[in-house]
C-alpha cells in the first residue's frame, strides 16, 4: 500500500494535454485561457480626464489668472476640442478627452460659475491634475494577462476593454461518472428495505461543476460481462472516468480486473489513508489512427459517500488544475483544538472553518465514518494530518481541501 | 456625505424579498433552500455491512468456534438473507443488509476460504463490529439540512440521499446592468481616438455570476430624455438595477435627477471612501395592482471601473445574500506590510492574498488609482482600511472583500 504523497505523485505524473477552444469573452469565466493577453493600445488610450470641472492652461493660472471665460464643453464621447483663447476655459467631463492647450482640470466643487465666467478658488494648481495621462496605467502591446490564468470578473473586464470578444480556453474535457453496486436506485425512486439511493455521482458532478466542468453520469448493475462492455464504451468516448464503488474485496468489486482486462495500467490501488482506502487509479494510452497518443484516466474511488467525496478533491481536483495548466490550490488551516489519530495512515479530517482575525481556524467534525454523507452538511473542509503523527496540537497548521467558501 | 458604516447599515436595511420557485435538486447548487431537509429514512436504513468479508453469529466465536461453513452470499441490493444454521456463515458484501441471526462481520483480510469453509483467524470479536447500524448516523425525521442553507457538492449529496428530486430554492431576481456614457462603444468595435469599450457591466455580469445570478445588459446614450424613458421600463421590469457612470457632477450626469423624477427614493448619495466616493442608493416601492409593495433597488456605481468594481463587492453582494437569507461572507486578512493613507475616509486597498501557515495574509498592489482596470487582474480582494486612521501596520487585520479564490 502506497502512502498519500506518493499517491500523489503518481497523478500528478500522469496529467492529460486538453485542446484549445475559442469561445465568447463572457463565457470564459472560471476557464482557463490559453493565450496571452497584450494591451491593443496605451491605457488610458487618451489624457482622459477624471474630474467633472474645467480644463486650463496652468501657465495662465501661475502668471495670475484667476477668472477664465468658458469656451465651452468637452463630453466625454466627443471628439477632441482646442481651447481657441489661452486665457479662456472648456468645461470638461469625467472620461472625456483632455482638450488641446489645456494641461489641467480643477473640479466643479473648486470652481464658482457665473454668466459664463469660471472663477477658481485654489491657491494652487499642479501640472495635469485630475488627468489620467495616455499610457499611464499601461503601454500598448505590454502583457495584461498571461497564459493559463484562471478567468474571474477581474480578467472578464480587462478582456472587454481589450476587444478580446473571443478568447482561447482549454476545451473542456468528456467527463463521464459511473456509480456500480445493485444496491442503489435512482433519487425519484422510494428504496426496498436494502436499497439506498444513487447520491455520490451527484455529488461528485457538483464538485466538478465548481471546476467549471459539466460532467455526464452512468449506473452500471455488478454484473462482469456487461461492465466490461460499457466501461470498453467509455474508455473509446470519454477523456476521463471517474468510479465510485466496486474497487474493494467484495465479490462483485470487478472494476479493477475488468480495467486491467480493457487494457488499463493501474499505477496504484490502495492507498494509507482513511477514508478512502481502496482507491484504484489507471490510466490507458492507446493510439489513433494518426499514430497520436490518446490517454484516458480512471479514478475508481471507493463508494463510501465520504471517501469518494475527499478523493476527489484530493486527487482529481489537483490532477485537473495540473492538466489544466493552473496552479493546484494550496490552503493551510490552524487546528483550534488538540486531536488525535492512533492508526499510521493520513487522515482526512472533517472541520468546520472560521475565519479568526485573519486566521483560518479548523474545529472537528466528529462524524460517523465514511458512510456519514450528512456530515459532510455540518463541514466546509477536510484537514490533511499527516501519517507520521498520531497526536496534532491546537495552534498547528495543516493543509486543507476545502469545498465551501465564506 | 455619509461613512461607509451608514451606507452599508443603509443599504442592509433595504433589502428584498424575492420569491421561492422549485428546481431540480441538481440545478440547486449554488442557490439558496428555501425549506427544512428531514431525513426521510434512518440513516442508515438497515444494519449495513461495511467490509467484505463474512457475518458469523458472535456467541458462537465465544463459544470457541472458528471454522464457519459458507451458506451462501448476502451481495449489496438483494433482499435480506436469513443465516440459517447458527453455526454457519454467510459471505457479506460492503452494502449490503446484515443477514437475519448474524451480529458480526470479519472482513476477508481476517479470514481464511477453503473448501466451502472460512476460517477466522483472529483473537477477538466485538459485537456488531464493521457494522452501520440503523439510525446510528440519523433518526427518521431529524434535521439534516437547515433553510437559508447556500447549497454545496456536500448538500447536492444529501438531497439525492433523501429523495429531493426538486427542492425550493429562492428565485433569482430580474436584474439589468445598465451603462451610461456616449464615450463607450461595443467589446467588437474599434474605439475612435475619445473613446472606449464598454467593460464595467461586462465585470458586474461576471461578478453577479459568482452569486448564480444572470443579469441582463442594456447601454444607454447621455440624454436626460431617452434615459427617463428607458429607466422608467426597467423600473416596471427589474427588480434590481445596477448602474455605472453618470451619478458624479458632470454636465450629463442626469442619473440622480431623473431616478428621483421617476419616484425613486434616494437613500444616499455619496460615501466616505475611496474609491467609489459618488456611489447613489435608492429604492422605489410601488404598489401592485392587489395592493402589494413592489419593490425595486437601483445600485448606482460610479463609473470608473475599480470604484464600480469594488461598491459591487462591498455594497451590492452583502445586499443580495441578506435578501437571499444567508449569511453575508466575512473574512478578514493579516496586513503583510506598513501601509498609510492619510485622507479621512475608508480606502479600499487592492491586494494580493497569501496563506501563510493558517494566516491570511494581504500584499497591496498599487496601482493607478480607480481607472486602472487591468491592476485588479494583479490582485485578488481590497483590504478595508477604516477612515479613523491613516497608519496601518503590519500584523493589523482588517476586512477583506474576495473575488478569487486559491
Amino acid at each position: 500500500m502506497i502512502s498519500v504523497k506518493e499517491a500523489s505523485l503518481r497523478i500528478q505524473k500522469a496529467t492529460q494535454e486538453f485542446s484549445v477552444e475559442t469561445v465568447s469573452f463572457l463565457e470564459s469565466q472560471d476557464r482557463v485561457l490559453k493565450e496571452t493577453i497584450l494591451a491593443d493600445t496605451d491605457f488610458p488610450s487618451f489624457d482622459r480626464v477624471c474630474m467633472d470641472g474645467i480644463a486650463i492652461l496652468k501657465k495662465q493660472f501661475d502668471a495670475g489668472k484667476r477668472s477664465f471665460s468658458i469656451e465651452g464643453v468637452q463630453a466625454a464621447g466627443s471628439p477632441q476640442r482646442t481651447l481657441k483663447n489661452a486665457e479662456s476655459c472648456l468645461e470638461v467631463m469625467t472620461g472625456a478627452i483632455l482638450p488641446n492647450n489645456t494641461d489641467a482640470v480643477i473640479p466643479y466643487e473648486l470652481v464658482t460659475i457665473e454668466n459664463g465666467n469660471a472663477t477658481v478658488n485654489v491657491d494652487q494648481v499642479k501640472a495635469l491634475q485630475n488627468i489620467h495621462t495616455k499610457g499611464r496605467d499601461r503601454s500598448r502591446g505590454e502583457l495584461l494577462i498571461e497564459k493559463d490564468t484562471l478567468i474571474t470578473a477581474a480578467e472578464i473586464g480587462v478582456l472587454a476593454t481589450v476587444g478580446k470578444s473571443e478568447v482561447q480556453v482549454i476545451q473542456q474535457p468528456k467527463i463521464v461518472i459511473v456509480s456500480t453496486g445493485d444496491e442503489l436506485v435512482e433519487v425519484a425512486e422510494i428504496p426496498l428495505a436494502h436499497q439506498i439511493r444513487r447520491s455520490n455521482v451527484y455529488s461528485l458532478i457538483a464538485l466538478l461543476k465548481r471546476l467549471a466542468v459539466k460532467a455526464h453520469t452512468e449506473h452500471l448493475k455488478d454484473d462482469k460481462e456487461s461492465l466490461k462492455r460499457q466501461i470498453q464504451f467509455y474508455l473509446e468516448t470519454y477523456d476521463v472516468l471517474l468510479f465510485s464503488g466496486a474497487v474493494s474485496k467484495g465479490k462483485f468489486d470487478f472494476l479493477p480486473e475488468v480495467l486491467e482486462e480493457l487494457g488499463v495500467e493501474k499505477l496504484f490501488h490502495k492507498v494509507k489513508q482513511r477514508p478512502g482506502k481502496p482507491f484504484w487509479f489507471g490510466q490507458r494510452v492507446a493510439l489513433d489512427v494518426s499514430g497520436v497518443e490518446n490517454k484516458t484516466t480512471i479514478f475508481a474511488f471507493p463508494g463510501n459517500p465520504v471517501s469518494t467525496y475527499v478523493n476527489c478533491l484530493k486527487y482529481f481536483y489537483p490532477w485537473y488544475q495540473k492538466s489544466l495548466g493552473t496552479k493546484p490550490s494550496k490552503e493551510t488551516a490552524v487546528l483550534g483544538v488538540d486531536f488525535s489519530f492512533k492508526p499510521s495512515m493520513t487522515y482526512f479530517l472533517q472541520v468546520k472553518l472560521e475565519n479568526k482575525a485573519g486566521v483560518l481556524v479548523a474545529i472537528p467534525q466528529i462524524g460517523n465514518g465514511s458512510g456519514d454523507l450528512t456530515n459532510l452538511v455540518d463541514a466546509d473542509a477536510f484537514l490533511e494530518l499527516p501519517a507520521d503523527k498520531t497526536e496534532f496540537k491546537k495552534g498547528e497548521f495543516y493543509p486543507i481541501l476545502r469545498y465551501r467558501t465564506f
